[in-house]
């Protein structure tokens, strides 16, 4: 695996490699990988020449300092994994890199950004749009790979692709989840012994609402029913529990309109921020 | 010259060029083109292999429905000056081709769209830079060339290109003046035989400011007399004029930070609304 620090020599790299006609994969990550991380550069290694994965704890998509602070960092780890599935390049820039100049571009993306994490963690999206922004123009990726785990990030994504002509084909790929359901997550590692047992709560709260949608059960009945879940665990709790539309994330107030849905989960384990989601369908 | 009406017909087209290693520049207008534009064109056609002029009348930055809808419009007369000076490509999309999905993407750009022109056309630079991304990503050009005319403007695209790391040299080119000093414009064809002799009255200001900030004449008193000049016309109507910072637009206050600015000006006159600036340096 080659690694880039800097921009420019990655640029050089793979303007060679596409001068081959070789297509590009692109992994955007914070780092800490998990298995989720490593089968979106499985993937992407079966359809693209080269396979890139980025790793950049983005500042500016941070809106909470202390969760900034506290994101794990694992960096000889994440290269000997990134090494055994036979990634072809790392791209790891420093802050100084990727921001040369103070930034001031701000995205707003109506509603979209406005509801679910864009109300808890207001600015998130913009700085999301703006690193993706980036690291599109820096890689010029043919293909670019998003864990279903951040699904209201991929739709960012993919409005800024729509809406500034990307040319990127952007891929969703499932969530992976460990034996009691909870979804990987670098910021598990963070969670204590007691805490990790009782973050299965999200999990369960969507696999139990998804059934109740199935049974026909009154939207607002699902919802008190998935706060008392919460409420019931040591150290939860709930930001936020919602039923959408997978298209624009719409909340949905009709358990009709929700047979191809999208339910969506956030809160805290402890110390630690969690969210997690799973289609109805 | 190759005309495309699609983004994919032409971008398989300069995809192919690239292939060859040609570069590729590009001038972006609204059509009702002038001399200005010519020289955009003649200079692209001097440095790169394949030049592109796109012409689109791009809804979403006008604030003015009535600004939009009396726009001029000379699509032949476009074709035949683009073919006189050799242009290699013409990019004439309609709307539902540009936006093919309804958008949302709004950009802020924090101080440097709230000013000038920012003020007077709310919306304006966020459907500029929406359009210009677009562009950059359908064309990929090598290099972008823009009227000095619209500054801010030229600014707010320099902006996106540093803080979105878009891989492409833009170039602001002086503007070009009619004899009397009148800056060209696609707007000034609105202006009636009377309005047409009144409307240097922008330039004459610029040139007067100019003179007396290097005779340090104070701020205050030169506002004061450039508002003077613009009243003593008939039908002219002031929107702005402004000595600003060249590189953030920041309004400047004493003269003596006036040696190397800009200066602005904006208002009517009938109808029309033109725009010019001019360097202190």
């Amino acid at each position: 695996m080659v690694i880039f620090k800097e921009i420019e020599p990655l640029k050089a790299f793979l303007s060679d490699k596409r001068a081959l006609d070789h297509s590009v994969g692109l992994v955007p990550t914070m780092g800490a990988l998990h298995s989720g991380h490593l089968e979106l550069v499985k993937a992407s290694k079966k359809v693209n020449s080269i396979t890139v994965c980025s790793i950049f704890v983005n500042p500016i998509q941070f809106n909470n300092p202390a969760d900034l602070e506290k994101y794990p960092k694992s960096l000889e780890h994440d290269i000997a994994y990134l090494n055994s599935v036979g990634c072809d390049v790392l791209f790891h820039p420093d802050r100084s890199e990727m921001y040369q100049k103070p930034t001031t571009t701000k995205f707003d993306f109506g509603q979209l950004d406005k509801v679910l994490e864009g109300e808890f963690r207001p600015g998130h999206f913009s700085g999301v749009a703006l690193v993706v922004s980036k690291l599109f123009n820096i890689v010029n990726p043919t293909r670019a790979y998003f864990g279903q785990k951040d699904f209201q990030q991929f739709k960012i994504v993919q409005r800024i692709v729509d809406d500034l002509n990307f040319n990127i084909e952007l891929i969703c790929f499932p969530t992976l989840r460990e034996a009691d359901g909870l979804a990987m997550s670098s910021r598990n590692t963070r969670l204590s012994d007691e805490e990790r047992k009782t973050a299965s709560v999200f999990y369960r709260s969507l696999v139990f609402a998804k059934n109740e949608i199935r049974n026909r059960a009154g939207i607002k009945s699902i919802n008190e029913r998935v706060v008392e879940m919460c409420l019931s665990e040591k150290n939860v709790r709930l930001e936020y529990f919602a039923i959408a539309d997978t298209e624009n994330l719409n909340l949905l107030d009709n358990v009709k309109d929700a047979d191809r849905s999208i339910l969506l989960i956030a809160g805290f384990v402890g110390e630690v921020r969690l969210i997690d989601n799973m289609f109805v369908e």
